[in-house]
């Protein structure tokens, strides 16, 4: 059976366990799912500064990854930080949560949006959403919510979301919403059911796409762009 | 445990064989995978005639197995047939194997190609390259070779398709292949070991893109595009 | 002097008339305009599945047309219903109402705007606009009229898009209006009146485009992804 | 009865005489085609500094025809020299030749080529053809001719012209072709015989897309882009 | 040290000593900045046909610069009217105040707007954002001013800019915002107080982005698109 | 008078020394130029797990900047390694070399490419170029060079460098030549002479458009994606 791993690119320890539950509840039975976090880095990645470091610690947890056996990856933060970078390193597969998750819903609906937050951190969607394609098919949108009222699941939270998706089925006749951020898996039952359409979380969506990959036997192309980086150092050398 | 159907637009019994092989091949334990084949259609789907055809045996194939309660189906044709329309019919999620692999694709590689045959088909591909919004990373090739030699997987198949691939990693630099037809699932090993790239089969991609909705009880969003067609008539009662 | 037919793709001997009456309104003098519709199709194409019904009844209606000896052919569904068949099975030209409504609307404004009707039909439209690549001039809007109230021609249908067309100018500096359905071309003039811009009738445009084509004595190209599809079976060899 | 005028940017009668005579050949019974050339402008348009000085020209050639009541116009240079300006300045449709051949191929080809010359011009096609965004359908190609070879229809041209489309055919799988350059028109019927696809001349797909918009009775919006230039001097009153 | 001379496409004298003084303010020390404007021409150009006669103005003016010794230009008209010919007939670079604005806007936002005037004249902006691809990040919009207004530098210009802006900022998330008329540098430093986000005037943008390549020694290449008009006429031996 | 400082995000002391050099050739008379190195770092980017490290390595150098009063920053490596975040920190505006060479050459060239190396770094410069919207007027090309003949500046370099841009100007008709990597400087005034297009070293263009925006007081818009980062960790909190 395969090991795979959740990888979340800042150092929050409820973060990590909030990913992790959410990739168990979708993995194959037999398959070990675990997760890991940053050791250096900061506690959320809000910025593009917040990005390069959470890059360096995905690219520490794929050094370790690989010491421990792991088939593949997961990237559990929206933006997918440290992605090109991990595929590298990694000897198997390596899927971000928001490029699955936009797959996912490219796959239920003609139209749809994702719905992130801050505001700040569009650009980075903006920056995946383009990587594939999807802009004729997708919107972003962002709530004003800080990320403790995230981590709590506490009601502003629920209802900041509910009314940004509810403008974009109005708006935009979006058929489905994606949450754009990780560690909202808690939202998504109760948003489901206020909405009436699919609602997507990117870590289940990026664990499913993952495990698919490896039912296929196929990892990474070494042929070229992310071709194993012989020369690079690691994170040990670089930092100590 | 979920009951996934392949779904062959053709009437190909060989075609129909060879797709539920192949997914089973990479299905989940426990998951339940039939196929069926269009009972009035075509026996291989080359033209836009052909498609039409195509895709209301698809359309039959649904009603069947909403009676049978599958809970999920994959389209085993490249150019997705009749995939729309079985969306609005099916209560679970449909996903098409050309979609899928080019997903597949764009996880694995920055560039790909696809190989699909015979070249007249290109167009059908090319419908669901721009769908996804794939054409700024994947080109589409095709070789001249005849459907028999396909289904028998004898040598020239083999070769045609090896060395249309070698013009697209050298002239192209794609780093990874999409196999453009349903039924190749044989060749795949062959090519892997030959190209030294990942090669891609639909029809495993789509089986497992498929089952991961089903894992995080996802299906076609009812919002607007692929509602249920409910003033639609039924293929029984337009053709008898 | 030529022979065009008009083909509607679903049962609706009422529209028949209608889009015929368009045709011929628009003709060159001498053409022979008739028309026809299908025999085993759902009175009105609303949905995916009404596509695929309404593409074999367009197959059909070409087969005939071939055996009356027909010049070229339009088709009057918005979105094009059945198209790329018919091009491959007519020896003359083919041309839907919704590419040839959008080339007309490209000739005269800037920027246009198509209203369609019921707004699941968006995604149709959406199929042509992208194919012709005018997605950056043209937006896509629905009105919330039952087909009842299209083919009566009563006030509520003209108001909605006179109502729809007037948002599509403000909102959005529209400078011309396509009417995304078949059989609306009774509203032409009072939209022209109201709206003071151009209106476009698909039918009339298709009429005026295929004439243009047959005058230059040009037809489908047969090089490639529209040669005849010879091995493919006719409507009768498949359902009877 | 509907007077159509070919416009020639240039100056050369002979060239004005070819135009013409294409636009006849394809105009409807009772039609009146005239045609009018440039009084101060360049024998042809080659440069970007040619194209300043044809659009002033068919300035002042539309505001002769509006003083002779013209109904509609073609503009019948390769790059629709002018075509904006040319739009706010008549009460009529005007239409380039290099959108309305793009047009008719889109009609006829899943994928088609333009061969234009002098190469330098490509530029100008690239724009027509990126404005309705046909881009991911049309290659431009182009020969080397002189335009004294073009307007002597000697072999050379008409070789250059076949060779580059048969590359255009096996290279890029174009399945049919826009002649590049107005006055070509002697060179289509032995094109289509020896290529064995659509060759499209854009002075008569002009023509016949513009008898098409007064037989609808559709004229240039007022709407915003292409309102009266009310505000704006006469080419009498800026160049004397 | 360098001749860079300021193209005004119009007759206004009020208009080049704006765009002189513009160009000034930001120039390297040493260059020495001249400005001309057009003798045959519009007093502003704000049609498609006003910019055929702009344009003319501009070749004219740049024929006078090469005799003057002038080493670069800048087209100080948004749309950048005459802008491909002017390379053509220039030794030295040429910028249009339309792309170097966007160009500068790309350095400082992710996402930003124009504001132009009047709302006909957006169609121009349109081609300079298709032409440099833009449009993903930047959207354009325009107020209702007149000119008389946006010369005298008189409140209701300055509130219309602001509000507009205001709105970009709000409802597109836009991060910095372009004047799209030249002769508005007054307005920046209150614009820039008043929304407290990048404020860019083109002639200034473009007056550094011609600098810049001039200390770089670049020029127009010759290769093919702007290569010498070697067989064009002057604007003497066409107009006189 | 400014401070501009060029920032190697490798450890390259020659590469340093060559990135200040090319800066220096092109400032402003009176700019002071200055030019920093990565600490912690590779001694070449050429992967994605480099660019990590790399941008890393900007950030603290941009640390130091902010320190130095430093009015604007170059990031000297193709790829603009670092850019987002490197924006978020500075108070002045910061341009990449790769944006800057790209921006350039499209005013000077109607379609150009870039010459990169090694290949596996194409997807990098794919990023800056879909990031601008370039990519339908820009090609990506690699040689197969080392690094060690880069900086050495020995022959076969050289040779490479010219004989992928003949191909380059050839094949695709490219107009004007971007190098795509840093340290290249030396290479200019040859390829140039061998070329006769312009060939443009990203460093000095990166140079010319900061001084540009530093002319016109413009500096990277806080107003949403690149805002401070006000809760991120500097470089030494998180890795001492």
């Amino acid at each position: 059976m395969s090991h795979v791993r959740v990888l979340n690119p800042n150092t929050s320890a409820a973060m990590t366990d909030a990913v992790l539950a959410a990739a168990r509840a979708v993995a194959r039975p037999g398959t070990t799912v675990t997760a890991s976090r940053s050791r250096r880095a900061p506690a959320t990645v809000e910025t593009h500064v917040d990005e390069v470091f959470g890059a360096a610690g995905v690219l520490e947890q794929v050094e370790q990854g690989e010491r421990d056996g792991v088939d593949g990856y997961v990237v559990a933060c929206f933006g997918d930080t440290g992605l090109p970078a991990a595929r590298e390193l990694a000897r198997g597969p390596v899927v971000g949560m928001t490029e699955a998750a936009l797959q996912a819903a490219s796959l239920l609906a003609h139209r749809f949006s994702v719905i992130t937050m801050p505001p700040r951190t569009i650009a980075m969607t903006d920056r995946v959403v383009a990587g594939l394609g999807l802009s004729h098919r997708c919107t972003v949108r962002a709530v004003d919510v800080s990320v403790e009222e995230i981590e709590t699941g506490a009601g502003p939270a629920f209802d900041a979301f509910a009314d940004e998706a509810r403008r974009a089925l109005a708006a935009e006749r979006a058929e489905a919403v994606v949450l754009g951020c990780a560690g909202l898996t808690d939202l998504v039952d109760g948003l489901r059911a206020a909405l009436g359409v699919p609602v997507i979380d990117g870590v289940a969506a990026a664990t499913t796409a993952l495990e698919g990959l490896l039912a296929q036997d196929l990892t990474t192309s070494r042929a070229n762009t992310w071709a194993e980086p012989a020369g690079s150092p690691t994170t040990g050398e670089v930092w100590g």
